[in-house]
């Protein structure tokens, strides 16, 4: 499906399942004439147990799909996918690629000059040392502490952010970040948003918290403008959401993420 | 693949992931000259948080694949699948099939007349009413307290299990269960037994709980009996894995679960 306009195409997000909504929801706020196919890969999630071979096909999968319903951008909103794909995919792309690890790393890199910095993801993102390689390639002066925290998603997706079992388990995963001078947490998973406020309160309030989907919504903007492929209209968007699990699910759990009402979702075949 | 002589053929068992080694475990042990192969859908687990639509297929798919690996019964040791795919499975094979779950209803119902029992499981095996519809319809004197208990399975396939987060998880679920005259508690799915301890530890030495792993292994050497289809070779069985993710993650997990060391695992493509 291609677009005669192409600033009338649709930026393509995917993410393992519900997660990349988060992103969604920036670029929404951000953009808010901007059409938006988004594809969440339910049948499979999550992505950040398994192996970075699997991960490399789904996200090229996804990709592939995603190119097939007229994008003119394509985001990648799942960390552990950038971890394992995102070179991968820009060379299988004819589109612009943009990764949210990379958003990540740059609102590292701008916010702390030095310092200690926790960075917090699935196994699958934390074990490939995407975000320290490339944070410490861009500034040797800060220390890194790098943590893998695989229960976070199925606490999210299960829908217990604000049960007590979330506060044991942060609690539990952050104990080697507390009373040491971390100056700021990466959230460099797209579901642990969600769990933002049960950080705070762990690490306290002098910790700062990154969320890179905003970062990652004004580079999509930024690049947009940059290749004049901004939609123009200033009619309501059209929004479409494909998942690969029930649909239904999808679209009663996914407005916590999105904070917007989801009105179809479709089962991709 | 076919045997020339149908007994030496091989005993399949299939399971979302880790979980079904349990069961082969069981099988191991009661009949050691059997041939066994295990298919473990690694690259799509957990099932249990997803769809009774996308467990199907993903279930038969799964006993597909065994189906052309020379098996002479099929044994579904996930939970899960069975909640959702038995009836379809038996019918789609032209060789006995054997759900976990039957011998899960046999076990409750033998060694219960009546009383309290708590069956726990994954969200799809509770919502899917299995155990409660066929345990009741065998004794109307038994009360049922079914939990669905979504992240057991992530915390024993992450390795959490004596980590002082599963106590935490554990307590948390079961606390309905607690001080409520509970005679007996069915885990209810294959990853459940390596939270044996947890879960006996939290509701006192006076609740049985019941693993159908050993059930299900006797019924499948009740059943080769009856065919006489049992091996009666008594060299060394051929053990054979197969995985849909990172063969060698599961050859180095594996083993907790079927208590025995794993050789070579093979990816199915």
């Amino acid at each position: 499906m291609t677009h005669p306009d192409p600033r009338m195409g649709s930026i393509g997000i995917f993410d393992s399942g519900f997660g990349g909504l988060t992103v969604m929801r920036a670029i929404r706020e951000l953009m808010p004439h901007e059409n938006i196919i988004y594809f969440g890969d339910t049948a499979r999630l999550p992505y950040g147990s398994k192996s970075a071979e699997t991960i490399l096909r789904y996200s090229l999968e996804n990709a592939s799909f995603l190119a097939t319903q007229g994008i003119k951008v394509l985001v990648i909103a799942c960390n552990t996918s950038c971890s394992a794909a995102l070179d991968e995919v820009r060379k299988a792309s004819n589109i612009p690629v943009i990764g949210i690890t990379e958003q990540g790393v740059e609102e590292v890199v701008r916010l702390f000059p030095d310092g200690k910095i926790g960075i917090l993801g699935t196994r699958a993102t934390i074990t490939s040392g995407i975000y320290q390689q490339q944070i410490l390639s861009r500034c040797t002066t800060l220390e890194l502490f790098a943590i893998s925290c695989p229960l976070f998603v199925p606490l999210v997706e299960e829908g217990y952010v604000e049960h007590p079992m979330s506060a044991l388990v942060v609690q539990e995963y952050l104990r080697p970040l507390k009373n040491r001078g971390i100056k700021g947490i990466l959230l460099g998973c797209t579901h642990y948003p969600l769990l933002q406020e049960t950080i705070q309160q762990e690490l306290g309030p002098d910790v700062q918290l990154l969320d890179p989907a905003i970062a990652c919504a004004e580079k999509t903007k930024a690049l947009l403008e940059e290749m004049n492929l901004l939609n123009p209209s200033s009619t309501l968007p059209h929004y479409q959401f494909f998942v690969s699990d029930d649909p239904e699910k999808f679209r009663l759990l996914g407005k916590a993420f999105l904070n917007y009402p989801i009105e179809h979702v479709s089962q991709k075949c």
